[in-house]
């Protein structure tokens, strides 16, 4: 079994829905002193066989279903 | 300026819809060999100001607005 952390975070220049939301609702309820908020995702998968395999299917995971390639980007941390 | 890295995670023991989903999903598509998946959100906050107050209002921000304490757990990673 071999697992993979793997970070999901919009491009470069793609606006985030959620950090915009986050960062209005902080002004809104005055916290002024922030200045910019982001946010991604950590999945961990559990996979079974072995390391070699189970990263081939974790890279498809990432590609196909946790991310959308044309506007976010995956990072597997390990 | 201050940058605060916050992970916020469900409670041992309480379900994260999102990770249930994940793995459903991924088991109708065919990834039979994906065993567990977690899931977990990293904010990243700029906060103006000395670092000390900028943490006090990370930490406010955090147990707040982030998470909901009574399911959820933050903790600051730097």
């Amino acid at each position: 079994m071999a697992r993979f952390r793997i970070e999901v975070n919009y491009r470069k220049g793609v606006e985030n829905p959620e950090a915009v939301t986050v960062l209005r609702n902080l002004k809104i309820l005055g916290f002024e002193d922030v200045t910019d908020v982001h946010v991604s995702r950590i999945f961990e998968l559990d996979i079974k066989g072995s390391r070699e395999v189970a990263e081939k299917t974790a890279r498809e995971i990432s590609e196909r279903i946790l991310s959308n390639p044309v506007i976010q980007e995956y990072r597997i941390l390990g």
